[in-house]
C-alpha cells in the first residue's frame, strides 16, 4: 500500500491517477488540481466554442463524484506551490500541506504571451483551460469580429469554430505561412483550401506581428510592428505553450534541454519516487533520438499510463519509448496530418546529424475516380536517401489525412525503408482508397528517386 | 526493343501494359482480351449496379484508343485459345498466331458455379466482368426481388446496391454465418448490424444450399437441400472465383498447389519470358509464408506492375514480396475490413505450424465520445502468445475500420510484436479518433493476455 499524489487535472493526471487506483486498490490515490474542474479534454474545447458540442460538461470525462466512486480523492482549486521532494512533502494553496509516497506531476503548460504593449486588457484570451473556453465562446457568440494571433493547429481550429459562429475572423502570425510545422509547400496548399472556403470571412497577415493593443479596459484592435492597425472584438493569442515548471526552480528536480522536465523512459524524474508526464515533461522524439517539447493530448494519455504503472510498483518495467509527432487537425472536411520530420526540419538537422533528406509529392484522389464525395489527397513523403529509411510524412485533403498518417507512423516505428514501404499490402475498395493508394504512390515515386 | 505480349484486359493487364510501354518507348506492347472492353475497375460494378455510379463507362480507366495514343495496341474480343510457350506463340480465337518476346498472363479467374440443376437458366448472374454487371443492373431496375447465393465481400456490396434498387433480397449461405472470412464473433456483428437497417428487406437462410433451380427458360427460384423453395425475379451467384486456368494444361507452365499458376516473385513463371499477375496467379501469404489463392484488384494491381518491369529488362530485381490479405468492404456506413490471420485460421494453422494464437476484442467509441455522428469501431487482434507477434486484425464499425487495418499491415509487414505495436504514436484530435486509438485499446489489452 502506497499514498500516491498526483497533480494536475486535466489529460495526464486523471489517466494516471484511475491507472494508480485500478493496479492496486490498497493504493491511497490523491489528485490535486488548481482548476475547479478535473478531467476533460482540451483537445475538445475549439468544437465547444464552434457550437459542434453543445455544452461543455460534454467534454468531462470523469467528475469528482465519479473519481470517488473509484476510491480516488479528488481536491479541486489546489494550486501548488512548493515541492520539497527531501520531505516527500507538497504545500498547496496558503499552506497546506500533503505528504506522498509516490508524486506524479502532470502540471501541463502555460500559453505563451507574448510581451505586448497592453496584453493585460480584457477579451484578451488563450485557449488551455476549460474556463477559457467559456471565456471565448461567450465573446465568441455576441462579437463580430475577433483577432487571431498565430496559425497553428489550435488557430486552424478556431478559425472553424469561429466561422460556425459567423465571425469575421483577422489572423496575424509572424511566419510567412500557417502551420509552419508543415513544409512551405504543403502549408500553401492548406492556406489556398482554407481561402477557396472563406475568402471573405478570413484575413490573413503574414510576417507581421502584433506591437500594441488598443483599447482602455477591453482590447480593441491592435498596432502591429509593419504599422496596420485591426480593429476586432476580442483576441485570441495561440502562439503555443511552453512547460508549466516555474514550480520545479530550487526543488532539485532536473530539467531537459528544452526546459521541460527530464525524466527517463519510465517516466521518473531524478528522484526514484517522483514522475512526470503530460505537457510538463519532455518527449524523446524517435526520428532524431534527441529530446524535444510537444504537448500533445494523447501522449499526455500513454505517459500518465505509463508513470501510474511504474508508480505503483517499482518492480514495473513499462516504458514510453518516445514520440514521432504525429497529429492531425481539420479545417471542416479538410484535414492535415503529418508524422516525424517534414522535409524542413531534416533539412535543417542535415547540419548535425548524418541524413541526406529526399521528398516526393504526389495529389491524387482519395477513392476510386469513380466514386461520389470524391476528394484529393497531397501527400509529401520524406526519406533518406542514404539509407532509404522513411523519415516523416505530411497529408493534407479532403479524403482520410490521418488514416494515412497512422499507416507512416506504424512504418516509422518499425524502421521500414522506403523499399519495404512500398510494398505494404493496405486494403482497398472503391469507396476507400484508390487502387493504389496515395501512400504508395507517393513511395514509388521516392524509390525512383532515390534509387538504392 | 521487345515485343511484350500482354493476355487479359481488366486490372494487371492494363497496369502491366501502360508500365512495359513507358519504362522502354521502344517496346511492341499489345494487349489482347477477350471482352468488348479493357481497362476497367471490376471492384466498381456493385456500385454500378446500385446506381451510386450512374453510368458504366466511368468504371472505364483507359480505353483502346487512350492506350493507342500512348502506343499500346489493344485487341478486343480476342479469346486465348492456346499457349506455346517454346514457339513463343499464341492462337486467339479462331487461328489468329500472335509471337512475342515476353508474355504477361492476366488471365484472371471464373466464378465458380455449383454443379446445380437448371443453372444454365436465364436470369442467373455472377458479377465478374463489365458486362455482367449491366446485366445485373438491368435485371436489378426491373424486378421486384433476388435470390443471392454466397454472403462474402461481393454479396454484402450487392446487398447495399440491391437495396438501393428497392429489393426485397433473400440470401442462401452455406455456413452458419456471413463473410466466412472474419471470425464468427465479428462476423456475428456485422450480421445484426445489416439486420439492424435492413430486417424487413433481406431474409437470410444459413446452413442451406441450392440443389435445383426453378423456371423454364428464365429462373423463377430455387428449393434448397433443407427443403425450401424460394421464389425470386432473379439470381446472383457469388460464392467466390477460381483462377482461369483451364488453357494452361498441357502448356509446361506450372500451376501451383492452390491451382493458380506459379510464379517466383519477379512474377515469372518457370518459363523465363512468361509471367503472370493478378488473379491466375497464386500468393504468397506473408504471416503464414505458404502459397495462397486471393483475388484481389489491387495485388492485380502491384503484380502487373511488377510483371512489366520484369518483362522489360532482365536485369530489372523487381519483386512482389507477399500479401497480408487486407480487404475493406462496407455496408451502407458500416465497414468490415481485416489483415492477417483471423483467430479461426490461425487455430486451423495450429495443427502445421508452430503458432498460439489469442485474440483482444474492444468495442469503442471511433472519435472523442463528445462529437457528433459518432460511431463505433469493434476491433479483434490477434498476436501469437509464444512471441507477441501481431498475426492479424479485424475491425468492423460506423467508423473508419481501413484506417485501423493499414496500420496493422503495416505493423505486421514489419513484423512488430503487441510490446512494440502498443508504442505507436497515431494522430489524434477529437473529430478522428479517441485519444487513444481502439487499436491501442485492443493492444494494451492483448499484452495483459500475453504478458511477456
Amino acid at each position: 500500500m502506497k499514498k500516491i499524489v498526483i497533480v494536475g487535472g486535466c489529460a495526464a493526471g486523471p489517466k494516471a491517477a484511475a491507472k494508480s487506483k485500478r493496479l492496486n486498490p490498497d493504493n491511497i490515490v490523491e489528485l490535486y488540481t488548481k482548476e475547479n474542474m478535473v478531467s476533460y479534454s482540451a483537445c475538445g474545447l475549439p468544437y465547444f466554442i464552434g457550437g459542434i458540442v453543445p455544452n461543455v460538461n460534454e467534454l468531462i470525462v470523469r467528475t469528482p463524484e465519479e473519481f470517488k466512486k473509484q476510491g480516488i480523492d479528488v481536491f479541486l482549486n489546489h494550486t501548488l506551490k512548493k515541492i520539497l521532494p527531501d520531505e516527500n512533502k507538497l504545500i498547496f494553496n496558503d499552506s497546506k500541506e500533503v505528504f506522498y509516497d509516490e508524486l506524479i506531476l502532470c502540471i501541463g503548460s502555460n500559453p505563451i504571451i507574448p510581451d505586448i504593449k497592453n496584453n493585460k486588457l480584457k477579451n484578451i484570451f488563450n485557449l488551455k483551460v476549460i474556463n477559457d473556453g467559456i471565456n471565448i465562446r461567450n465573446a465568441s457568440v455576441i462579437s463580430k469580429s475577433v483577432l487571431l494571433i498565430g496559425a497553428g493547429y489550435i488557430a486552424i481550429e478556431l478559425m472553424e469554430a469561429f466561422l460556425n459562429n459567423n465571425l469575421k475572423i483577422y489572423v496575424l502570425e509572424k511566419e510567412a505561412s500557417i502551420m509552419p510545422v508543415l513544409d512551405y509547400d504543403m502549408s500553401d496548399i492548406l492556406y489556398k483550401n482554407i481561402l477557396k472556403r472563406a475568402e471573405d470571412k478570413i484575413e490573413f497577415i503574414f510576417k507581421d506581428e502584433a506591437i500594441e493593443f488598443l483599447g482602455d479596459e477591453k482590447f480593441e484592435g491592435v498596432i502591429t510592428k509593419n504599422g496596420r492597425q485591426i480593429e476586432a472584438d476580442f483576441c485570441v493569442i495561440a502562439i503555443g505553450v511552453r512547460p508549466n515548471v516555474d514550480i520545479i526552480k530550487d526543488t532539485g528536480i532536473e530539467l531537459g534541454l528544452t526546459g521541460a522536465i527530464k525524466t527517463d523512459n519510465k517516466m521518473r524524474t531524478n528522484y526514484k519516487n517522483i514522475f512526470a508526464a503530460g505537457d510538463c515533461s519532455e518527449d524523446f522524439f524517435i526520428p532524431t533520438k534527441q529530446s524535444v517539447y510537444m504537448a500533445l493530448g494523447t501522449i499526455a494519455n500513454k505517459q500518465g499510463r505509463v508513470a501510474a504503472i511504474n508508480a505503483s510498483d517499482v518492480n514495473q518495467n513499462e516504458i514510453f519509448d518516445g514520440i514521432l509527432g504525429s497529429s492531425v487537425t481539420k479545417f471542416f472536411d479538410y484535414s492535415v496530418a503529418l508524422t516525424g520530420l517534414s522535409e524542413k526540419k531534416a533539412l535543417e538537422l542535415k547540419k548535425y546529424i548524418n541524413i541526406d533528406p529526399v521528398s516526393s509529392f504526389v495529389e491524387e484522389y482519395d477513392k476510386a475516380g469513380y466514386m461520389p464525395h470524391i476528394g484529393t489527397l497531397s501527400v509529401k513523403l520524406t526519406a533518406d536517401k542514404r539509407t532509404g529509411e522513411i523519415l516523416g510524412a505530411q497529408v493534407l485533403g479532403s479524403g482520410s489525412a490521418d488514416k494515412r498518417i497512422g499507416v507512416v507512423a506504424s512504418a516509422l516505428r518499425a524502421n521500414l525503408t522506403i523499399n519495404e514501404f512500398l510494398h505494404l499490402d493496405l486494403p482497398y475498395a472503391p469507396p476507400f482508397s484508390s487502387t493504389i493508394d496515395p501512400l504508395l504512390t507517393a513511395a514509388y515515386k521516392l524509390k525512383d528517386m532515390i534509387n538504392l
